[in-house]
């Protein structure tokens, strides 16, 4: 192709932006964020669309999710040069990535999307499976409490963190010095069989907080804390005031929304 | 304690002999029975039965899974000298395993009972993912198939495997020479969602024999063989008369029977 100075297509011409859905197992990953000498889910991404174009080019991710948490619809995009058909890239991105990061499907996104700025909304799931026998499957992806919980406190106890609040008590700020005001859309306690689900529905998480608000409505089934202590802890803006942290493999990224 | 000659108390009085429900996440295991320098569930389980013991035992399993087959209901038993109280050694042996595999359940067995000849029916469950998009956590328990299958063909080529028949075109004996006749109670096709399972009973399973009949039922759900093939297939008494293997991490070890 003529590529002399006066009539040169610019790069950004060939550029597509691709949205991408992300799905991972994230037992044996640093988390989502690249960092270096680490295997992490963005590392990975992008060593695999390095593979696929011959260039180094920046994966921007919804939601940063921690080391060992889990994604089904984590939502990615990246600014890709043209030669690939948008429907053939999760074939051949998928052919070089490990089994347990997988993309589920690609389109054609608006130049101006983008994926954790555009979002409007992130929803996470916590499994906790609550019976006496472990299980080597099932404890990969849910925290696993012999003891019974009761679901009927903690669905009253996850109905306070509903709202716009300050949620300084359960996480930080990603960016230092950063609000700590977050719209928690709802959240739903659901049983299915042995295991508890909770459903987390808010505009954005400070660093934690998915796994904070778990871990004390936790600390409320299990009669250690009562549902009145909720508003108590978010007024104290101390994060000492709340519960443990949950552990990671119990929480899963399900769906994005924009 | 008295240790003369004479009096000796034997070895064998104060031995119970164990029965033992286990999980397994296959994936990591080069299948169950024990081999020199690779890991292996029989291998684990020895390991940290000995270090809970302080001597050798050996473990029986049930079920011979192969590398990358699961299990949530294989079963074992082990003769363990006294010490340790028969509800205490699930918490105490899980201890000295990794999370991918577990004891669900131990209970003291009467001294002829065998894990693997006292069986009467071994259950396996296998899972097809029968969808375009590709999963990291569901891939990892499932054969990924995009084309749709046919479930009606399906299930009609799983009621041709019913009944006592031999075997020999879907897997070979563990012990050479043996007899290649099985009792298959039971094929059931269950659709879950994006899910296609077949659940297989028999008295015992050849090595392989789960997995080619999965292949084999598959390949009459794509068209590429059909059911008036099956009994044609049974009656070649040759490996090469049917379908591919299905790959290992579609299979589940769900249940033993006594």
């Amino acid at each position: 192709m003529y590529r002399g100075l006066e009539a040169a297509p610019t790069r950004e011409i060939a550029v597509r932006n691709v949205k991408a859905v992300i799905e991972y197992d994230g037992t044996d990953f640093c988390g989502f964020q690249k960092q270096s000498s680490k295997r992490t889910v963005q590392g990975d991404l992008e060593a695999a669309i390095q593979a696929v174009f011959g260039e180094r080019i920046q994966v921007v991710g919804a939601g940063r999710t921690d080391a060992g948490v889990h994604a089904t619809g984590q939502v990615v995009n990246f600014h890709a040069p043209d030669p690939i058909p948008t429907e053939n890239l999760v074939t051949v991105i998928n052919g070089r990535l490990s089994p347990d990061i997988r993309v589920k499907r690609c389109e054609e996104a608006p130049e101006t999307f983008h994926a954790r700025r555009s979002a409007s909304s992130r929803t996470y799931v916590y499994t906790i499976l609550n019976r006496r026998e472990p299980s080597a499957i099932l404890g990969r992806y849910a925290w696993h409490i012999m003891q019974p919980l009761d679901p009927d406190v903690m669905e009253a106890a996850a109905s306070c963190f509903v709202g716009t609040k300050d949620f300084a008590s359960f996480g930080m700020p990603y960016r230092p010095g950063g609000s700590t005001v977050r719209y928690v859309a709802g959240i739903a306690v659901r049983r299915r069989k042995d295991a508890i689900l909770f459903v987390i529905k808010a505009n954005a998480f400070l660093r934690g907080m998915a796994r904070a608000i778990a871990g004390t409505i936790v600390e409320v089934g299990q009669g250690k804390r009562s549902v009145e202590d909720i508003p108590v802890i978010l007024e104290a803006r101390d994060r000492q005031a709340a519960g443990v942290t949950a552990p990671p493999q119990g929480l899963c990224l399900t769906k994005v929304e924009y």
